[in-house]
């Protein structure tokens, strides 16, 4: 059940029910030569959609633009101030609230995404301690997951990529949009084949570090079938957590 | 085209040809018993993509959340205040600029939406008068566009509802999302047959004057084939509107 | 009824009569050759008084710098961020609430306002819906209207001046100072007699396209005469709306 | 020369002579049984221009609303939240600059304000070493003065009225817009007829303090003779101080 | 009694004896050649501590960066933004007012902060009266007060110092830090001796003004034992004002 | 070497030699029963103090207020909104910057600032990318650290206090305060001796999880002597790290 597909009854009929939501979070930002740049916002996407689906869950419109500053080297990337991301998140927030939500779970795609949501997730506690939230709107309760934190879901990257997995324009996360569009296959000549690690400092020297926007990465290794897998793996993993957080 | 399912590299080659792009801009917002709560995110997300797809324009992702404080005694409705907007469409732009883009062309789907992102590329003109969209940063044009407004597709709305078109919930816009999605089809009771028309204020008095969040409107009489109608009037408009803003 | 010529007691008194005010709104910028930086705060100013003394309104202060960005090329024009003059009106609208005002009336006199008013008014039920504007605040209606769209105005522009009136630096709106300030009369070679028309940008590109600032108009043709036409007619229109939009 | 009054071209003019404005500024704020609320924009404003026509300075627009948040239990005071004021002073500094003015004298005729237009002078300093004020700025300098401490203004006041000038709602102040406005006097009955005197903190502890809003004044000693010793005082030194300021 | 020292059970039990706090207040900022860049906040950190330890007093902890942007020539200096410290001070303040707090005297060692000092406290009470520092919060009251205008202490400056005192990198405010860490002595050559004054503008414009940082002092006269008897003068004067602030 | 407790030319000639500063960042917040409220502000400046007398490195004053709604339920914390801790980092930084400073390494005392810290550090890198960092300014590297986290001390910590470290209120944070101010001892009875576990949401579902403030932890067991051995740990992990991160 995804809230952008519903009419306003339905949100009010499901309200009686349960008091949770799941709004996947992500990015628009490089994902090496053949990675999509909306690959972070689509994996969270594809995942608590079918969670959604198959569990009877409300999942949320996705939050599409995140924390990419360190990308702008590379074309088509969006970034957010992170004071702009935390002002965004808190008024979604705000705004579900006053319908009655009180469990907001954000199901993530994007590594660097983590340190502000967890810092909007303050400030929306913080409207809470400080009635800013709105008089007699209910405690809240908020948890962010990474899809690749999902109970099993880190273990079966290994072990589909045993080498080349990386940490940006990964096999896995590229290999899950193949799956969702197999119609959609980037081509280029990918040199070095895996690509260098290290630190991330600003976008200039990013681009410096990883010409082609990878990290550590070969992700010419995707293929939908391992997506399939992965979002499977994921799915399971999603619908017991939710679950377990929408009850609490 | 679109942005967030393209790599980084056909971005660097789109910009050797072009310097604009086309946003998709909406809401998440009640549209009555049996219109979906991502209507007007939808519409000119649906126009858009089809038009970038024939014309191989660049659409960018859809900014799927905006100014909908009147709608906030619908359950489902999610909105942003003004400044949390102009602060996240600017972000989008002074990326954007970034990369070289130079027209940015908004497809609204909300009429709600209209003054604040009028208000947000003043915001945006301001920062390149100012500086403060950076040192070296090309001069930029906005164009904002309701999808109704785009040429011949207000008298085809009106050709094809000459009654209970309304201005909320309209059966123009349930078609277009009838059209894109044949299976999602919601059923209500709906009475009065056409809702009652007035002015907007805040949400409470919304709700008082609109009581099932209907403007004049009779959406019962949406159908695919009237979606499909408008979405090929529209196309063809958007993609002769946005080449001659492109061009200029 | 001025506002700032009024005692405290005087306003106790009024607010158990009235819960509406009107406010004056323009901004300060080039209005060409032979126009007043100040027209757009003066015209709705002037119209307001009048109107106020009348028929016993009360009329609040000008809020005299708007959106003037495009105009930053010329001398003398000020311009406000769209996010300050949103958190300033919004300061305004707050504190006349917190007297018992329930409908503020923005008379206008600056078409490049509209978008930043009708999102600083979205912003103020934003604060009613969400609690931000104080407990016990009563609900609040804003309206916004340009003086040039009071009723039989725009025709009787027209009628005064069918050819060259344009939409910067008018006839009519320099004939509303000229009737007001007599003894003020600027006098320049203008050239072309009718300025170009066409889009606006930013302040650069603006200064490029219309070079001594007016926009399609011929000014040289504005009088104290029409001015005074012009005004007698905006304050009978006024008084009407005002007296319907405060008894709603 | 008041800018509001003039063209563009003649502000270009002016540049040409001198880089030096005086701004007025005040605030909307109650002034006792008998004071205008808008007495404090009003007095700068009065003094200023009266002072521009002399000389030939250029006076801009009055900033009339202001910090006034102790006055808030009292029917027409409007007020900006500190950040609001900062925000717009600097918008205001900003514009200016971009012009080619390099002095800014604020004459200020509200004491609440003294420390927050002294905040936001240093937050246009901060815009200058930070670049913040846009590339190719020319440095700025600020002046803040209050009428009443112009050379020989003080002694004036104490020499008028030995008893009973107070600090709020003064016979001082009343007496200038008695002077500038012959026509507008207020009655009331006033007790006792020297107010209270005392410390400031919020608006409710501030009536409860100061029932009529009165601080230790007794404003029914003014009277327009009066008022025109302190204006013909204060332009005087205004004149004097100012084209210091200019010329350093 | 320290704040930062106290276990959260000590200051619940103060809160039951008193509802006052010290809150230190100062800056990092360049004091000449010789002077700490924490003498304006260390010098209030003393003089508060020692009077807390005297007579039982909470002191909280200091607020140690301020508005230095005059200083920023010279390397060390940090400076916050007058929005920035504004809005860290009032989250301080709504802190504290959740647990009780009704008194919060600012001790304050840097000029340059007054103003800002003065319109955060405006701040907190804006947030009073429109309801945004929370429900149920108590009312405030603030003071601020400058160490040197203690009851006695200007006049012990001045004792101590009849020239060369100054009013940036005094002798007095040197003693001080000198006094409480004696081990901590700057040697440099100073000329000359006693530092041109004048007014305070951008950093620029500092630097040049006052090459080495000092305005018309001779700090070389520092001494512990002037600091010493300043602390004990300033101590003394404290405990008084502070009982008098908490009891009011 | 102490920012704070050094003249301007000792950091200029510091900065001949080093563009890299640690910076101690904390909060105020409850520590249990027998914790002090400043423990988190506390333990990095001891330790960050100590290297930099070591090693001759330059640490600048603490940062000693955070994050930490979670805690408001007790008596005497204080939180900042994140967006204000993330200008207020980001004004030290940019002041930082302006005087040459490239490599700003941040040691941590609360979790709970984990994420706001990497938020503005991100909100650094922005200003760099897009030039609101002001003109000419270096490029950045931040790092953050827990000093929990520095090499070996998470072991020590673990080998001290093998039942009962807990996540709050931890006997290895209480021993470094007790070791550097061996004058300082709580006491409190504390039941039961180890504190309960769990997740945090806001700050009255903390109260009522951990009703003495503790988390998992048994305090009592901290001591002096095993504070000398974490402090003399983390200063030499401390000075190792630095030194890498300073001369990258």
């Amino acid at each position: 059940m995804q809230l952008h597909m519903s009419s306003w009854p339905e949100i009010d009929a499901y309200l009686k029910t349960s008091k949770a939501i799941i709004i996947p979070i992500g990015s628009t930002e490089q994902h090496g030569p053949i990675g999509l740049l909306g690959t972070d916002a689509l994996c969270p996407e594809i995942i608590a959609r079918r969670a959604g689906d198959e569990a009877g869950f409300l999942v949320g419109p996705t939050f599409n633009v995140g924390q990419s500053q360190h990308h702008m080297g590379f074309a088509g990337t969006i970034t957010l101030r992170p004071s702009t991301m935390i002002a965004a998140m808190t008024d979604w927030a705000n705004s579900l609230r006053r319908h009655g939500f009180e469990r907001l779970y954000w199901l993530n795609g994007h590594g660097g995404n983590v340190a502000t949501i967890s810092a909007a997730i303050t400030s929306m506690y913080h409207d809470t301690t400080f009635g800013e939230a709105g008089a007699n709107t209910p405690p809240l309760r908020c948890m962010s997951r990474n899809w690749w934190e999902l109970a099993g879901v880190h273990e079966l990257c290994r072990q589909l990529f045993p080498v080349g997995e990386g940490s940006h324009a990964t096999p896995s996360e590229i290999s899950i949009t193949r799956y969702a569009f197999p119609d959609v296959e980037k081509r280029a000549d990918i040199s070095p084949k895996i690509a260098p690690v290290g630190p991330i400092f600003d976008a200039d020297d990013f681009r410096r570090r990883y010409p082609d926007g990878r990290i550590g990465s070969d992700p010419t290794q995707a293929s939908p079938e391992a997506g399939e897998k992965l979002v499977t793996k994921a799915v399971r993993a999603l619908i017991n957590e939710f679950q377990a957080f929408a009850a609490a």
